[in-house]
C-alpha cells in the first residue's frame, strides 16, 4: 500500500471538492489501486472561517511556509491562484523535495521557465492536468497517450465563459452584454469577466498547451490575443448566413518557420465537430501525424471536474514516484529549446469584415477598390436593406490575406466619410477536415 | 537509456506502419523521452514475401514461438488477429515473462478472462489502447485522466465503417447497399463487411469497456449486438424531421439492478456532439460522477493511428516496468467480480417504429390501440401520402417502453394483413445532457 501525504494550500471551491472526494472515495482508492491519499494539513487565509465542509480543527494552518517545510509531506497542491505568492510556494516546495500539483494557468504561462526548469533540476514532478480543459485529460493525452505524434496543430475552446456568451448569442440571438449577465447569473462568468471575455484566460491555457505540444519555451507576451467583448449578434447572424459559427479559438500551427500561436474569435464550418462544442464546454482539437486528428472534450471549470484532474494528478505522482525518466524527458521537452512564435502581421487568413457603410451608389466598388490596392480579394458578398442615404451592413468574406495588409485597408477604409464606427474584422479558419 | 526489445508477432499494415514510426523517429523516443525502443524479431507466415518496408532479413521468423521463447525479448507486440493462435501466443508470451501489447478485441472480449488473470498472476502488463478507438487515448483516459470517477454512462460511436455508411445515407441520401459499395470502394469496409455491419465488431469493443469502465468481468454473449443493415434511407430521413440521426451505437449505464450493454442503430438528438461525429470517426461519449460529460474523438482505425497507440502502449511499458501497483490494481478491476448485464428484454427506452401499411381508413386507431394493449403509448406520428388503398409508411415515435412489450407488440401488428413487411424498430436515446 502507498501512501501519499498531501499538504493543500489554499481551501476555496476546488479545495474542498477534492478534500470531499478523498473522504469519500479513499477506500476505493486503496482497494481497487493500491494508494491512500491523507491530506495532511490545508493552508488557510482565514482558520476561522465557517466553511460548508467539516475538516478537523488540527488540519488547518495559516502559514503556507510551514506546510511547505514539513518534512512529513510528499505533495503540495497548490490552489491558492495568482502569480505572486503562488510562484513562491511552488518554487519553494519543489526546492523542499516536494512534488507539486497545481492548477495555476496564469502561474505556468507567465513563469513556466523557471518552474519547469526547477522541477527537472530538482527530479520532482509537477503537475498541472486541471490547469488547461479542466477535468479533461488534455495534457495526460499529449505526454502519453498520443506520445508517438508530432503535433501539427491545435484548434482549441478552452475559456468556458466565451463558449457560453457565444452559445447564448447564436442559440438565443440575444446581444453580448445580455449574454455576458446571463453567465453571471448561471456562475460562468466572474463579476469582472476581463479575463475570460478578453481571452487572457485561453492564451494561458494556449501557451502551456504550445510548451509541451510543439516542445519548448514560449513566451507569454508573443502570443496574441484577442477577446470576444467586439462580436455583435449582427456578426453571428451573418456568419451563418455563410455557414459560419462564431468561436473563440486559441489556435497553434507549427510551420517550418515558427509557429503560429494565436487566440481569437473565429469563423469555423457548422459541420466542424469544434462549431458544436456549446455551453459551458471545453475542447481541444488537435492534429498528429500519426494520429491524424484527435478531440478531446468536457467541462473545463467547476470544482469537481477541477478536483478530478487533480486527484488525476495525485495518483500518476503515486504510482510513478520512483520513475525518473518520463518526468524529466517529458518537462525537458518544454524547456530545453525556445519556440519561435510567428507575428500575427505575418499570418495568412481568410477574413470575414463588416463594414456599417452609408447607402449610396459605388460603396461597394469603392471599398473593394481599397482591399485590392493592399493585395486583398473578396470571396463574398452580403449588401442589402437597400435604403439610399441610410447605414448598412456590408459583409466581405476575403480569400487569403495578410493580416498586415488586413489592417492597413481597414484603416484606410475607416477613414472614409461613407464608413460609419469602427470596422468588424473577424478571422476565417477551415479546420482540420474531419471527413 | 532504457531499452526496450520488442518482439512482433505479424507484420501487416499495422507492423509496418509501427517499425516504419520507429525507424524515422527513435532519435525523438531517445533523446526527448530517454526511450530506445528496439524490434528485435518478426513472426510471420512467409518470411520471402515482397514487403513495401525494407526489413533486414535476420530480423523475419516463420515460428512465434521461438520469439515468444526468446530471453533477450521485453515485450511481445501481437498482431496476429483472430482468436485462435493469438490467445495461444499471448499467454505463452505472459508465462515467459513478457509484457504483452495487442490492438486484438476479439481475442479481449471473448478470452478477457483469462488473458487478465494471467497477466495480474504473472505481475505483467497488458496493454491494449489500439483496441478500442484506434489512436485515440480511450483506455488511458478511463484508466489513469479519470481516474477519480465513477463512470455512470457510455455512449460510443466505435465502429468506423458503421458511421461511414451512416454518415453517407444522410449526407448523399444512398441508400445502405450503396453506401456500403462506396465504403468498400474508399477502403473503409472489408469484402465482407459482416462483422462492421452486423455490430459484433463495436460489441467487443464494448465488452472491453465496460470490463474497466464498471470494474469487472463480462460475459461477451451477454452484451446485446444489432447492426445497421437493416437501416433504411426512409429511416435517416424520417428521423431527420424529428430532428434526429442515425448512429450506431455501443451503449452502457450503470444502474442499481445491474448494467445495460448493447450495440444498436439509435436515434439521437441532431444537436447532441455524438450526432456531429460523421465519417470513418470514433467518439466515445462517457459521463463520470466527479468530471461529468467527456467525449474523446479521433480515428478508429487505420495502421498509422493503430500503430501511435500500440507505441503508446509500448512507451507506458518502458517507463513504468518497475511500477507493479498500477498495472495489478488496473486489471484487477477488470477481473475481481462479475458484472451482471441486463437482459435486453428488460430495457425501458423510446422507440421508433416504421410501419408499411396499406392506406386505408383506422389504420392508424388500429395498430395504436394495439400499442395500447402492450402499454406503449405514442409521442409522434408521421402519416402522410394519403393514397386509399397503397401502401405507405407510418411513422410512431413512442414514449419510455419495455423492450419485451414492444417485441409483442411489434410480432402481433406485423401479422395483420394492413401491414407489409418487416416493421422497423429502432430505439432513441437522448444522451446525457451537454449544455
Amino acid at each position: 500500500m502507498k501512501i501519499l501525504k498531501v499538504g493543500l494550500l489554499g481551501f476555496g471551491q476546488i479545495g474542498s471538492a477534492l478534500y470531499t472526494m478523498l473522504q469519500s472515495k479513499n477506500s476505493y482508492f486503496k482497494n481497487e489501486l493500491g494508494v491512500r491519499f491523507e491530506i495532511t494539513r490545508i493552508a488557510v487565509l482565514n482558520p476561522k472561517k465557517k466553511r460548508t465542509v467539516k475538516i478537523p480543527k488540527h488540519l488547518l494552518a495559516k502559514n503556507a511556509v510551514e506546510i511547505i517545510d514539513d518534512p512529513a509531506i510528499d505533495v503540495i497542491v497548490e490552489l491558492v491562484g495568482g502569480t505572486r505568492d503562488a510562484r513562491s510556494f511552488v518554487l519553494k516546495a519543489l526546492r523542499s523535495g516536494k512534488h507539486v500539483v497545481t492548477a495555476n494557468k496564469a502561474l505556468l504561462a507567465e513563469h513556466g521557465d523557471e518552474i519547469f526548469h526547477a522541477a527537472q533540476r530538482l527530479n520532482r514532478w509537477i503537475c498541472f492536468e486541471s490547469s488547461v480543459g479542466g477535468g479533461i485529460p488534455v495534457m495526460k493525452s499529449l505526454r502519453e497517450g498520443l506520445v508517438a505524434n508530432r503535433i501539427d496543430s491545435i484548434y482549441a475552446i478552452i475559456n468556458g465563459t466565451s463558449n457560453y456568451i457565444l452559445s447564448e448569442m447564436t442559440e438565443k440571438g440575444t446581444d453580448f452584454r445580455e449574454a455576458l449577465a446571463e453567465a453571471q447569473k448561471e456562475g460562468y462568468a466572474e463579476a469582472d469577466p476581463t479575463l475570460d471575455i478578453e481571452g487572457v484566460d485561453a492564451a494561458h491555457k494556449l501557451a502551456i498547451l504550445v510548451r509541451f505540444a510543439f516542445g519548448g519555451k514560449v513566451k507569454f507576451k508573443d502570443i496574441y490575443c484577442e477577446g470576444i467583448s467586439r462580436i455583435r449578434k449582427e456578426d453571428i447572424d451573418f456568419a451563418e448566413e455563410f455557414g459560419y459559427r462564431v468561436k473563440l479559438l486559441a489556435i497553434a500551427k507549427a510551420s517550418q518557420d515558427g509557429i503560429e500561436a494565436r487566440v481569437q474569435p473565429t469563423l469555423l464550418p457548422e459541420a466542424h465537430i469544434l462549431a458544436n462544442v456549446t455551453g459551458a464546454y471545453n475542447a481541444v482539437f488537435l492534429r498528429g501525424d500519426e494520429v491524424g486528428n484527435v478531440l478531446l472534450y468536457g467541462r473545463g471549470a467547476g470544482p469537481k471536474p477541477t478536483a478530478s484532474a487533480v486527484l488525476a494528478d495525485l495518483m500518476d505522482i503515486a504510482q510513478r514516484e520512483s520513475v525518473r525518466s518520463e518526468n524529466s524527458g517529458m518537462l525537458m521537452r518544454g524547456i530545453r529549446k525556445s519556440l519561435r512564435i510567428k507575428s500575427i502581421s505575418s499570418i495568412l487568413s481568410r477574413y470575414y469584415l463588416r463594414f456599417h457603410v452609408v447607402d449610396k451608389p459605388g460603396v461597394l466598388a469603392h471599398i473593394s477598390r481599397v482591399l485590392g490596392k493592399h493585395r486583398i480579394s473578396i470571396s463574398d458578398v452580403i449588401q442589402r436593406e437597400r435604403n439610399l442615404r441610410s447605414v448598412v451592413p456590408l459583409i466581405l468574406l476575403t480569400h487569403d490575406a495578410h493580416e498586415k495588409d488586413v489592417r492597413n485597408a481597414i484603416r484606410e477604409i475607416d477613414r472614409q466619410a461613407i464608413v460609419r464606427g469602427k470596422s468588424q474584422v473577424i478571422r476565417i479558419e477551415e479546420g482540420a477536415k474531419t471527413s
